[in-house]
C-alpha cells in the first residue's frame, strides 16, 4: 500500500538505484519508529554540523530535545533548513567481485525546518521523545519539576520532504563471476540489548521495572 | 596520554558537559576505527544534506567512496566544507527522574574538506575502505576491473577539526530521588553480527571464508 507519498523533487528523488527508493509514509514511518538516534544536520556560518541526538515522532513531526543552550536548539528554533537522518544498517554484502559488495541497510532522510515547542506543550513533546526511546519508562519516573523543564528545550521538525532508501538480499555479481570458487553471502548486522545493569546504589529490592522486562534482551532466545 | 589534540574552537569544543569532550587523535581514531558508517554533511543551496555511507581512515584522512555521479561525490570534490560523524550508541541510562535519562555513546566530529582521489591511487583508497568494513574481504574478492574503477569515485576528506563525545556509566540523579523506589541502571545496547547467509546460488563446497570466520557471532559466547 502506497499512500500518502511524500512530494518528490530534485532534492530527495533517489538517483543511484532508483528501485531502493521510497516515498510513502508507511515506509518512511517504519524505519523511524524502528529507532531512536537522528543524525540531525545543520550549517552555522558556513560549515555543516551532523549532529547525533534522540528523536521522537508524532504523524509528521519529529521532536528533539536538548538543553536550551545547545547549538541545535538554538540554530534549530530560528527556522533554518535542516535535514534528519535516522539509518538502520542491516548486513555487509559480500559479492564474488570486490566492486558489488554492498551494504543492507534501511536509510530515511528528512528535510524541513524546526520551531520550539511553547512551554506549555514541552511536557507532551518530551514524553513522545521518551516512549521512542524506552515505551512505558516515562510513567514510572520521578516526572520533571519545573525547574527541569525549564532547562530543557524541545524543537518540533515538521517533515516536508523525505525519502527512504532500503536493500535487502543477497549479492548481485557479474554473471561470469558466478562461476568463481569465492564465498558471497550477507553478514547480519544486529542490534539488541544487553542484560540490564543496575545502578551501583540501587536500593536492594527494587525489581527491573516493565519497560526494561518488555524490551528483548539478547541470548533469551 | 592525551597527545596530538586538535585544533580547538568555537565550532568544535564542547560546550555541554565539557568533561565528556575529547580532542587527541587517540579517543578519536578508536571512535574511528571501531565503525564503517559514517553520516556525512554537506551543504547544497542552503539544504544540508546528511549521507549514510561507508569509509576508512588512513592517518588524518577519511576516505569515501560512491557512484562518480553521485551528490555526494559531486558536491565533495568542489571542496565545500563537510562535516562527518561516526556514533555508537552503547546504552539507555535510566534515572530515577525522566530529567536525568541519559544516553552512554561514543560520537566523534569531524570538521574539514575533501578532495578526488586521482585514478592512480583510487585502488589503494578502496582497500583502505574494504579493510575498515571487512578485514581481509579484499584479498579474497575478484578485484575491480578498468571499468569498475572508472564508475567508483573516492573522495580523500581531510580532517582540520575533530572532537569525540563519549558518556559511560550509570545515572546521575538529583540526591533526594535516590531515595524514590523507583529502578535505576543502564539498558546496554550491542550492536554485532549474525550467522552469515550464503547467496542462493553459491557453488557447493565454498567454505566461509577467514574474513567472516575471524569476526564474532552473536551468541557463540
Amino acid at each position: 500500500m502506497k499512500i500518502m507519498n511524500y512530494p518528490r523533487n530534485s532534492r530527495n528523488t533517489i538517483k543511484r538505484v532508483p528501485k531502493r527508493g521510497h516515498y510513502d509514509r508507511e515506509t518512511i514511518f517504519a524505519i523511524l519508529d524502528a529507532g531512536f538516534l537522528a543524525h540531525v544536520g545543520i550549517e552555522v556560518d558556513g560549515q555543516p554540523f551532523v549532529i547525533p541526538t534522540a528523536y521522537g515522532r508524532d504523524g509528521d513531526t519529529i521532536y528533539l530535545h536538548g538543553a536550551t543552550t545547545s547549538r541545535l536548539i538554538q540554530q534549530g528554533q530560528s527556522g533554518i533548513r535542516m535535514c534528519i537522518t535516522v539509518t538502520h544498517l542491516d548486513g555487509i554484502v559480500l559479492a564474488r567481485s570486490a566492486f558489488h559488495h554492498s551494504m543492507n541497510y534501511r536509510s530515511a532522510v528528512l528535510f524541513g525546518t524546526a520551531s520550539l515547542v511553547p512551554d506549555e506543550k514541552k511536557e507532551a513533546a518530551l514524553l513522545i521523545i521518551s516512549e521512542q526511546i524506552l515505551k512505558g519508562r516515562w510513567a514510572e519516573s520521578r516526572l520533571p519539576n519545573a525547574k527541569e523543564l525549564k532547562a530543557t528545550s524541545v524543537l518540533a521538525f515538521q517533515i516536508e520532504e523525505a525519502s527512504a532508501k532500503i536493500r535487502t538480499g543477497g549479492p548481485a555479481d557479474e554473471p561470469e563471476d558466478y562461476a568463481l570458487p569465492i564465498w558471497a553471502g550477507v553478514l547480519p548486522i544486529q542490534q539488541g540489548y544487553g542484560e540490564p545493569v543496575p545502578d551501583d546504589v540501587l536500593t536492594a529490592g527494587i525489581p527491573v521495572p516493565e519497560s526494561v522486562k518488555r524490551v528483548k534482551v539478547k541470548g533469551e532466545g
